[in-house]
This record gives structure tokens, sequence and C-alpha cells, in this order.
């Protein structure tokens, strides 16, 4: 009986390390830089910033925000059944608003029958900065178009893509016609969408079959000069500008025609489409919360009045960031949630594209 | 000059001392456990914990699940102007797909003009579990009737509501006529609204008019003995039951008959209702997942058609947890986001009205 047990065990073992030995990995990861990085604003060469921050006179305040990930993608295909991602952030802490995956996470869609549909996300760990998901798997056999949003308040230091050991993935050109910039405050950086790919700019981007550089900053974006270099120097279709959501009613008094005139010196022929900032829930009972928001979206409607009829290219889109009446859009008062975001697209979209038809 | 100074300095001092000595506090605090607590499914004693999981038999690994104040909300009346929370909470962590404000944080409702609107929100540290916020401020003159939603997926230690030093703060009786009980999965526990009210259940109470107390159990609720008890003992004037989110096809078709059975044994004149689970976006390339969502449905489907054949007041609602063809309405493939919610309201609302009107 021993004898017979030591050679099963022996067996055992020896089948344990032949299989070791030859055992393939199953999977094999790519730097996501090797792919096509697209939303760029600039073809600056740095695939992991939004925009080159030493650059445009950027205030200290604004470089770290500005050096996130934010509307960025990568786009590939590839034959894997399944996709994985390892990547690395900085210990940027989560605001309270916001889920782990619109933060720090990724978002993939894969085109079916010409459509982007969402496939998966890749959730980042809630503690660290060292993540690795699948963000799908047991996909069918075949060639797969794919677009994986990047991070949206937080910078990436690394990111790779991993496929099945088998398979092959290449970059793909650009999958969009067109390129439209946005400026903006933390509606536009995206706050509170639940994922990257729910934030409205995302959202217009595949609507609109046009790649969406998105330069907006949460606390920032007050007509200031820095945000009007960035615009100066991006050549795109059209221009989208979300630049009262932080503006008091003095700065867009003191600020906003020269802000216009800066840009349309620099794209004379491009649609410069402003959009109203959100009238806030928090203003629903707290009067002061109301009277700033009111005073903003006064000033604002007053001054684009004039400078519509100044300049013809040109827009105000008013009620701009539309989120309903019944005080469910929002996740604090201030910022859209998905619905919010749905009933701006529903609101917005149509003259929008009326707008860009021209 | 030099005693020209010191008599300066001195005159400052002595404003700063006695203004100090005779500062009266600008606020005092409550207790939230002496007002009133909405949304339990018993009287039980314990204020801050949705049920009493020393009861019905629990499981261990459901009881610190079913301990978070899920659903519960603080009812009040106050002439403040001001309303601030102070409360702790228990170091769970946080889920990637959700905000911290609806893990752990809160959501003051007021009502205006006879319904329910969105004030503010108390957001959570997202470090640490002592957490302190001013909900809404700077409102109007006047009595308001206030509804204060608590965390979803964490514990409460303490809750204090905060108000303005000469102001008065009452309990007030339950605002809803109805009680509905609600058991379900992590659909039903909230996952992913972006803040407390935003989940189904909230919304369906304000709709109507009804205290809903939510068993929501992330990860669990797969027809097991437990949740029979819980409904069992739970007096209510209907039911709801997202039972099928997480059983396997085999699981309800062996325990769903029984589970049914125990139930309308318990309550056989009160309407059970049984909402068909989400068909995952997560199904869309990922076929196990779609294979697995699938089966389950399928089963739900067949057996629930002999079940309200046999018993005249259980219902089923299929399409249940509705969230659209566009992919867009979760946050993760599974979990129902803010956009999702609103889709799936639109859907069974007239269905629910219906059968509840009967």
């Amino acid at each position: 009986m021993r004898s017979i047990r030591r050679v099963c065990t022996l067996a055992v073992a020896m089948i344990l390390l032949s299989s070791a030995a030859f055992a393939a990995p199953k999977y094999r990861y790519v730097d996501a830089t090797s792919l096509t990085v697209i939303n760029k604003a600039q073809n600056d060469g740095l695939p992991l910033n939004r925009i080159d921050v030493e650059q445009f006179d950027i205030p200290k305040s604004a470089k770290g925000g500005l050096s996130n990930t934010t509307g960025l993608a990568i786009v590939f295909s590839t034959d894997s059944r399944s996709i994985r991602v390892k990547w690395s952030t900085t210990a940027k802490r989560l605001g309270s608003n916001m889920t782990p995956i619109f933060h720090s996470g990724l978002d993939l869609y894969i085109k079916e029958d010409g459509k982007w549909m969402f496939a998966g996300v890749a959730r980042p760990k809630t503690v660290g900065q060292e993540h690795e998901y699948v963000a799908v798997k047991s996909m069918a056999v075949g060639e797969k178009e794919c677009m994986l949003y990047l991070p949206m308040f937080n910078c990436v230091k690394s990111l790779q893509i991993g496929i099945d050991a088998g398979a092959t993935i290449k970059a793909i050109p650009t999958p969009f016609k067109h390129k439209i910039l946005f400026v903006g405050s933390s509606l536009t950086h995206g706050a509170s969408a639940a994922r990257p790919g729910l934030c409205y700019v995302a959202r217009m981007g595949r609507m609109l079959n046009a790649e969406t550089p998105n330069i907006g900053l949460s606390g920032k974006c007050k007509l200031d000069d820095f945000f009007a270099n960035i615009v100066c120097a991006t050549e795109a279709d059209a221009y989208f500008f979300d630049t009262f959501s932080n503006s008091t009613k003095q700065m867009i008094e003191e600020r906003l025609y020269n802000f216009v005139k800066r840009i349309v010196a620099a794209h004379p022929d491009k649609p410069m489409i402003f959009l109203q900032t959100v009238k806030r829930d928090s203003g629903r009972f707290d009067l002061g919360a109301r009277k700033r928001n009111d005073d903003q979206r006064a000033a604002a409607e007053v001054l684009m009045k004039q400078i519509c009829k100044e300049f013809k290219n040109v827009y105000f889109i008013n009620p701009g960031f539309y989120i309903g009446e019944d005080g469910e859009g929002t996740i604090d008062g201030s910022h859209l949630n998905d619905l919010g975001v749905e009933r701006m697209l529903n609101h917005t979209m149509p003259k929008i594209t009326k707008i860009l038809k021209k």
C-alpha cells in the first residue's frame, strides 16, 4: 500500500511540474499608448494627459486637474474574447459625489451594428493605486472595434490592455469623423455621471460622430485667459462652452465679451456654442444659492444676446444644462446625475444638430 | 505713538474677550432618534437599524448588510433656516460603483406645495467615520416639513440634526398613508442611485404616498427562508419582490413556489408584486453572463405564470427593472444608474398603480 501511495504521489508531482513548465500564459498585455488615443485637443505627444499643462500659461491650481485623463479614450480592434486592463493612478482623493468607476475607472464600448454600445467597466480598487480588472469576457468569436474611456478625475501613470494569449490587437484610425472641443466647469469635467462613458461630452461625441476633447475643470472655467489660450490653439470643427457655471455676474460682465472676441478671431468660421449653466436644484430652498445662480444666469443671458448679434457664428443654448423640474436630475443640487444628462441631451441635441448642420 | 498702539491693542483684546464670553452658540443639535423614524419594517425599538438582525434566523453573512440604515428616513418639522447633520458611521468599504453620498451620506427632502422636493445632501467624509455637513442653509422664514434619508450601504452609530439656535424642531407623524415592504437584491438595496432619495424604492414611496421599508440586500435574496420570515412577520399594504436577480434557474425552480406559498399564507389578502430582474447590459457581449441572466429570467417567467394563476393576489411585472435598449441605463452592466431607475419607473408605475387600485 505504501509503495503504491508513493508512486501515485510521484506521478501527481510530475504532472504538476510538467504542466507548470509548459503552461503558456493565458493573456498578454500591450501598452495602451501603442494603440490609438483619441479625444486629445492637441498633438502634443502626451498620450495620457488631456493637455500639456506646461503650455497655455495654465496657473498652478489648474495643472493637476488638467493632467487628468478626462475624456481620453483608447481605440483598437481585437479578436480576443476577453479584454483586461491593468493601470496605475495617482492618489487623488475621491469626491463624495462620484463613483470610483467614474473617478479612476475605465469604461469599454464595442461597436455593434455600427453603433457604440456599452460592454463593461474596469473597476478600480477603492484603496491603492494599482488596479487590474476584466472589463469583459466570454465574447463571441470575431474581430471587434473597441473604445476604452479613461478615468475622469485622476491621472493615469501607466495603462496596459490585456487580451487572450492567442489573440491579436491593433491600433485603428480614429472612428470619428469630426472633432469638437469642450471647455467648461465640473459639469463638463463629467460630474457626476456614473461612469466615464456617460458624461454628456462622451455621449454627445457618440451621437455627433465626433472626437470630443474635454477641457472641463472642476471649480474652474471663469472665462480665464488660459481657457481662451487653449481654445485659440486648438483646431476643431466646433467649440462648446460651459463658462457660466463658476463665473459670477461680475466676471461675466467683465470678461465674457473679450473672451468671445479672442476665440472668434482665432476661429472665425467655426460654430462657438455657449451653454447656459444649470438652474441649480440647490437653489430651490437655499435663497443665497438661488440668488447667485439667478445672477450668473441673467448676466449670461443679457450679454450673450448682444454677443450673438455681433458674432454670426456664436450661439447660446438656453436652457443649456436642462435637468427637468422635479429635482431628481442632480447628485447634489448642482451636478447632473445620469438622469440629468439624459434630460439635458433630450433638450439640447435637436438645437445642436440644427446649428452643426449649417 | 507707542502708548496709543498699546491702548488700541488692549481695546481690541477686550472686545474679543467679551464677545467670546457672551457669544451664544449659533446652532443646537437634537438626537435624530428623538424625532420620527419612518420606513421601518417592524416596531422593534431599533431606530437606526432597518431590521432586528437577531430575529428571523438571519445568517451571519447577511447580518452586517441588514443592519445598514437603508431606506430609513427621519421626518420632522422646523422653522430653522438651516439644517445641519452630524453623524458617525462604521468603516464599511465603499463599492466602486457607488458615490460616498449614496453609501454613507444623507439626503434631505422638504415638502413644497404638497410635494416632497430635494433640498440638499449631507456629504460624508471620504476618509474617516465622523461626518458633519450643512444640508441646506439660507432658507426662507417659515415652518418646513422635512424628510432626511439615511445612508444606503452603511450603519449609523449616532445621528444628530442641527438647527439655528433660536429655532424649534419637532417630531411629526408619518406623512405617508400606506406602507409597502420591499425585499430584494442589490437593485433594491439601491445600487447604484447617486443619492439615497433617488433609489427606486424611495422614489416609489414618494409617488405612492407610502412608507417603504427596504429589505434589499446586496448579493443576496435567493428566495431564502429568512427573507420569507421577514415578509411573513411584517404587516404592510403591499409587498414587492426582487427575488430573481441573484437566484439561479435551479434556485427559482426549487424554491419559488414554496416561498410564494408561505408569504401568501401569512398575508392572503395583500398584493404580492414580483418584479422580473433586469436584462443585464453585461450580457450584450459576455455570452456567459447573458446565458445565466436569460436562464434566470426564463425560469422566473415560466414559474410566475403558473403561480399567478394559482394565487389571485400575486402579480408579475415583466420586464420589471426595465432600463431601455441603448446600454446607458446601468453603472456597471447590472446596477441601474439614475437614468435606469427613471426608465424602470416610467415602465412599471402605470402597471403598479393599476394593481394597487384594485
